[in-house]
């Protein structure tokens, strides 16, 4: 095959927000197929808020991505050409690839998909490590049983529209926390969330109290900032905070911690980093039961696309101005 | 008896640093004996970094000291006179009776100690609150294992000193912070430190990094601050960090954050905050095998002794100002 591959290439360590000269946008022949390899044609790449950071040169549970490398991302695509008898043309995948239109990789670095469970650009989303992330983050670190309240941020996101449908089918209260009248209306109206705080529009501390009067037991934390500190203030005795992300803070300099940190010792809580890596091994759990429950339409997958590879790093640019409702997917 | 009894009472909610006029200092006459009641001459006053916590008007875990009230405190004493079969005249008792000369309580409010095993002021110290926090901090909260690597701030205080000791017992790797070359020096030569770290005069990243090559285990915190942050930097893989206190911080207005506790979520690690109260049913575990250790000369139980009921708001203003080596406590 003589494909002509486009790829972004991580050109400069950003300075607070993702710019497009961050980039190099480079035209590559294809590499021939050694065997044992196959050649995806990737049709969704994933944009995540982790992103940020592994352009980082800092220390963190991955390498950050290297001056001249592919940037990395999650992906989705099809096998268009295969020397392993594990895949044959045609095949729907999941796998790091990066951000590019083609790859060639073994087939032992790809994930088989099935499309009649739900369609391919959900197996980087709810079926894909966002979700598997939503899952374990949940019911592992913030340990959330029936009964409990759980408050979400960037409930509208990727990650946290599972969160609080994960906790709704499991007998939670679910609060969730997102910028804006309309992702706050679709998380109630039709994710099912008790409560929504619009953060942009009220006050995160006073609609806690309204919302969560006997105290937040679980909190799956994917902002910091001023929403972190606004939770720590109404944990209930006992509670556990999972940390997920920080999306408020990826692009400053300095980070802003908890100031109400102690509210840990006057509820004897915790709160837990986490990093989805550690239940891959588990993955295949999470992924029967979600898909289960996508196939029965108790969970709503839903996709924010954009279209067009060039627009890759305005892409960027969306997801960490809270444009996106649900998975951010970029269509190649 | 008809002894007269002085007490310091909470005159204003401080503003920064305690100050002398925040208290009242007031002679009272003393009731009756009840029934089933004890008339306690107070010996020693226990000084502790969490009084400053009680005298805000905010919720905690215990409510807040009110205006007028006797300032609360541990006190160590004797019965002077009984109306209990519970408790003899001569009786040495340990009991939360505030900072007053004597006090009158029901016999079931005080704790009979056996000042053959440990000194009366050493039950307001290792065998008290201090030493029952650390014991349970270290070892449930912060679950420390032979052969990890255990870091404590405030080192040479009360609860720091007896964490670092209980650690080394057990068979960690002990590395303390504490203010200045007197308090370094006690810790690792008469305590037996691994290491200790002087935050005053040196930088205590650099040195965590030298003292802890493979990272820090288990954090046991009680000073917040710059030094939690330093300390968030350097965890390993899993680390446990106990918040017991923020002693740097309680003059403060505002909180500091710790800006690093996405060092949490790179090193799957968690911050978990308790409060003794929670482990006095079990306190009985605590004092037998701290007992026997002090016993067998083990562990060592050192009080910083202030003389004169008078000086008692000077003696807060020793302890925030750190000066104090092990316990301190104020000699009525």
């Amino acid at each position: 095959m003589d494909a002509v591959n486009h790829q972004f290439r991580l050109a400069a360590r950003p300075k607070g927000m993702v710019k497009r000269e961050d980039f190099d946008y480079v035209e590559e022949a294809l590499p021939e197929l050694a065997d044992g390899q196959v050649l995806v044609k990737i049709l969704y790449v994933s944009l995540d808020p982790a992103m940020r950071g592994w352009m980082n040169d800092s220390r963190s549970y991955v390498p950050p991505v290297q001056i001249g490398e592919v940037m990395r991302a999650a992906t989705a695509g099809e096998v268009v050409e295969s020397k392993s008898d594990k895949l044959a043309v045609g095949d729907q995948v999941s796998a790091w690839l990066g951000v590019q239109e083609y790859a060639v990789c073994d087939a032992d670095a790809v994930f088989k998909v099935d499309t009649s469970v739900a369609p391919l650009p959900t197996y980087i989303g709810a079926l894909g490590m966002p979700g598997v992330t939503a899952y374990f983050g949940l019911l592992e670190v913030g340990a959330a049983k029936e009964g409990e309240t759980v408050v979400v941020s960037g409930a509208a996101g990727a990650v946290g529209s599972v969160v609080g449908q994960i906790a709704k089918l499991k007998g939670c209260r679910v609060v969730g926390i997102a910028g804006g009248p309309e992702k706050c209306k679709w998380i109630v109206e039709e994710l099912g969330f008790d409560a929504a705080i619009d953060y942009k529009g009220e006050d995160v501390g006073e609609a806690l109290r309204k919302h969560c009067p006997e105290g937040v037991d679980v909190y799956f934390d994917n902002v910091g900032g001023d929403i972190l500190d606004a939770v720590l203030a109404r944990l209930a005795r006992g509670a556990r905070v999972a940390i997920c992300g920080a999306i408020s803070q990826y692009n400053n300099d300095v980070f802003k911690g908890p100031s109400n940190y102690m509210s840990l010792l006057v509820n004897r809580a915790r709160m837990q980093g986490f990093v989805v890596i550690d239940y891959l091994g588990r993955a295949g759990e999470a992924m029967s039961e979600m898909g289960a429950w996508i196939a029965e339409g108790k969970l709503i997958a839903r996709e924010d696309v954009v279209e067009g590879f060039e627009s890759f790093p305005d892409a960027m640019g969306k997801l960490f101005a809270g444009e996106n409702i649900g998975k951010l997917v970029l269509k190649v």
